[in-house]
């Protein structure tokens, strides 16, 4: 089974990435851009299929894919 | 109006930061973990409503946000 999982900045934390590649857009003629966040993603293949599934994707999260304090996730599982 | 944009490496292209998640996912004794793939993602928000929004979005992507030797791009336009 698959998993996506979205990793991005709490709203109330500076994304620089974000606010530099808002600039650049704007230096490139898109004067329409009035905001941009950059987040992550990872798409997670996982073998067989496990009814704690996503409960093992909430942990893997906690544990090494996201920083609880300043980001947030959110898992889908397309299939499921 | 908003809209996302996913950048992912091209199937065929190695991507050794998912390597290096989906092997920290193993150490932490997530053996189910098969494959992972780490991408980006923009959410872009946008002045008004402008018809060419989305061949304006993908210029963006062609011009700075993907790079379309090694990576692929997909515009998602949530309230559209």
């Amino acid at each position: 089974m698959k998993a996506i999982v979205h990793v991005v900045l709490k709203k109330d934390v500076l994304d620089p990435q974000g606010k530099a590649v808002e600039a650049a857009l704007r230096t490139l003629g898109f004067g329409e851009v009035a905001e941009v966040r950059q987040g992550k993603f990872f798409e997670i293949t996982l073998d067989g299929h496990r009814d704690d599934a996503s409960a093992r994707l909430d942990r893997m999260c906690e544990e090494l894919l996201a920083n609880p304090v300043i980001e947030d996730y959110r898992i889908t599982i397309p299939d499921a």
